[in-house]
């Protein structure tokens, strides 16, 4: 498999125009009763047409056996082998709250805690504190400036927080403060190497600072920070795959996740029929789109199999709008599979179509897992599907002479 | 996947005899009024009944979405893969003429192109001066012999030939001279590496005495230099597979890429009856043997889609010289895919077949990228054919106890 860099060799900027479409969590399994998983359950006209007219497979996004988080999961889809390209925990819950990190800036996930008097932690979420309780304490303790170092303090929900440290010189190799149990006191933030010794003492001091101005907010009394890591610092889908990309996601995450790649955000509402809008007001502005689609995976992980067959109808009637611009590719894939009935991600492979001229189509009559399994892509790595869809673009160039 | 050096500790010489058909170019796209392909086009009852009676899949030469150059593709196919075993453009230029390169030897592409009397590239090539021409300039080139190293110039067609370098100690880590631009002086040639200066010296000195030599021929009055690379120094065939191995191909540069890999090269004729007959003459004499066919390359870089048919109907109809030999296993294979449609090398897999006594046979009836899709070897990586030949031959012993 080539890598990244390599296929970078290939790829030529062309007018040609790619839309890819995410499901999240489409992939399913059977109801019992009927054989038929959700997206074999729905009723898709214009999905099985795109279906019958391209060529379809089932992707792996990580690996065979592997449940991908979304990070890897959509990495994986913009091209990223999410083994090498990996975004950490603190990174991705700033992006879940699409707080624009700069390139340096360390993130780290909070909890508002409680502590006794002795110190030993009582309660790692602080009884579960109101959102808007968590937005005050939030204002109380951020804007710190240590060392040169500001803190930037943002809440999440209930006790759930960000922490962002932007300045010089900080190293991501932490350790957590939280111990992940109670009855012990909250550890000190142990730097890893040397070069971390600074990064660990700016949050040991906003962790001591913060302990005092929430001296009288019990049970929200202290703070506990993990997942220290760093703003990813990839390479961008247009340094990589010469693409002007565009993102049209209505969570937060998905916008960070493109974001991290280099795609610029469009303004969207929170249907589907809304995202088909911007992208047919912007179409003319970029020559990648990234559509995302989050409610399959709700109704996924909420174990209602109903509601996300209902979701995936929703999706194929707006699909027309997509279709009528004629994009040179269209790729309808996802970034992991949600079967409502594990009511979570899982790690089976996922329904993948790719629809152009020049695809070499299939067998495949419907867009299903038991349709695809059978396609002419086979099973085969998510991170393969950039690739395919810029050859399919006549955007990537020979190999070798 | 294993690594050529474990399939090395495998591989066991035995009586069993291999053929390697490739159809160069073979697979293609489907013509819209029908839905077939070139292959699927063309009447085979040959080349199905082997895919009756074998396995076949569909193969892709360097990875998915990349679109092969001839010797990725053939290295691929010979089991080197690709993206370890490269050729370097002048190398591989040297090979496309039939010279016989040394290990060592520094090959570069060639251009004569004109200069102004201010020293300006006014035409980078030469007006394309004719063969002829070319062939006499090379001749005023050749021989010249730089601080021990021999300078040999070749002709290739119009205003292009090849310079080989040979002597002790010459890098190929060097800059073009060929600025690929015309309205700027040539470039100096530069050493990427402190250890490149003694050949960057010789290429600039060549290039200095060339311009003296030139100095009357206007338009042809200067060289460009591109594509340093050095002759492949690649295990051979029988090293790591324990082979006696054959080539028989018209064209220099399949017999070249051949070369690199350790076949004795068997004299033939331009059609596929002449290679068939290079083949039962000498069959008892070597355990494998690679026959190329160019044409059907060539007719779908043509985009004649109807030539192609017609060449691959001639193969069929030569074929029985070829099992009436009843080598132990043939396989029928491609280096890439030059759908007509496309008129050029594509991304597309590549049908395979593989005819042996243990291939375990598939469902597969006929011939073709459709039906080779639904095939027992799936999709899979070009480079497993050959350890999956040889293994049908019995030439490859366990792995582990």
């Amino acid at each position: 498999m080539l890598s990244l860099e390599q296929i970078s060799q290939l790829a030529e900027a062309t007018p040609s125009k790619i839309v890819l479409l995410v499901l999240d969590g489409l992939g399913g399994l059977p109801r019992p009763e009927t054989g038929l998983t959700e997206l074999e359950t729905a009723r898709t006209p214009n999905l099985d047409r795109l279906a019958r007219e391209g060529i379809c497979g089932m992707a792996e996004p990580v690996g065979v056996g592997i449940t991908p988080g979304s990070a890897p999961g959509h990495l994986a889809l913009f091209g990223y082998d999410p083994e090498r390209f990996s975004v950490g925990r603190g990174a991705l819950a700033a992006l879940g709250i699409d707080l624009a990190l700069e390139k340096g800036d360390l993130a780290a996930r909070g909890n508002f805690c409680t502590l006794d008097d002795s110190g030993m932690i009582t309660d790692r979420r602080a009884g579960r504190i109101s959102t808007e309780k968590c937005f005050e304490l939030c204002q109380l303790l951020t804007g710190m400036s240590i060392d040169g170092t500001g803190v930037l303090v943002s809440p999440v929900k209930e006790h759930r927080f960000v922490a962002v440290f932007r300045g010089d010189n900080l190293s991501s190799e932490l350790g957590d403060s939280d111990p992940q149990h109670e009855g012990v006191p909250p550890r000190a933030v142990v730097p890893r190497t040397t070069q971390a010794a600074r990064a660990a003492h700016v949050a040991n001091e906003f962790i001591a600072r913060a302990r005092e101005k929430l001296a009288g907010h019990h049970p929200a009394n202290m703070v506990l920070l993990r997942g220290f890591a760093h703003c990813p610092d990839f390479p961008t889908m247009t340094e990589v795959f010469k693409l002007r990309p565009a993102a049209i996601a209505s969570y937060p995450m998905y916008r960070g996740l493109a974001k991290v790649v280099g795609m610029d955000i469009l303004p969207t509402g929170p249907t589907i029929s809304d995202g088909l809008s911007a992208l047919a007001q912007h179409y003319d502005s970029y020559d990648f789109f990234f559509v995302h689609v989050k409610e399959t995976d709700m109704a996924g992980e909420d174990g209602d199999f109903d509601r996300k067959v209902k979701i995936i109808e929703d999706v194929d009637v707006a699909l027309p709008a997509l279709i009528g611009l004629r994009p040179d590719v269209i790729v309808v894939a996802s970034d992991h599979s949600t079967p409502a009935l594990l009511k979570g991600h899982s790690w089976h492979p996922v329904p993948v179509l790719i629809h152009s001229r020049w695809c070499r189509r299939d067998a495949v009559e419907e867009f299903g897992e038991s349709a695809c399994a059978r396609g002419g892509l086979g099973r085969f790595p998510a991170v393969q599907i950039m690739p395919l869809a810029l050859a399919n673009a006549r955007k990537l160039g020979k190999f070798g002479a």
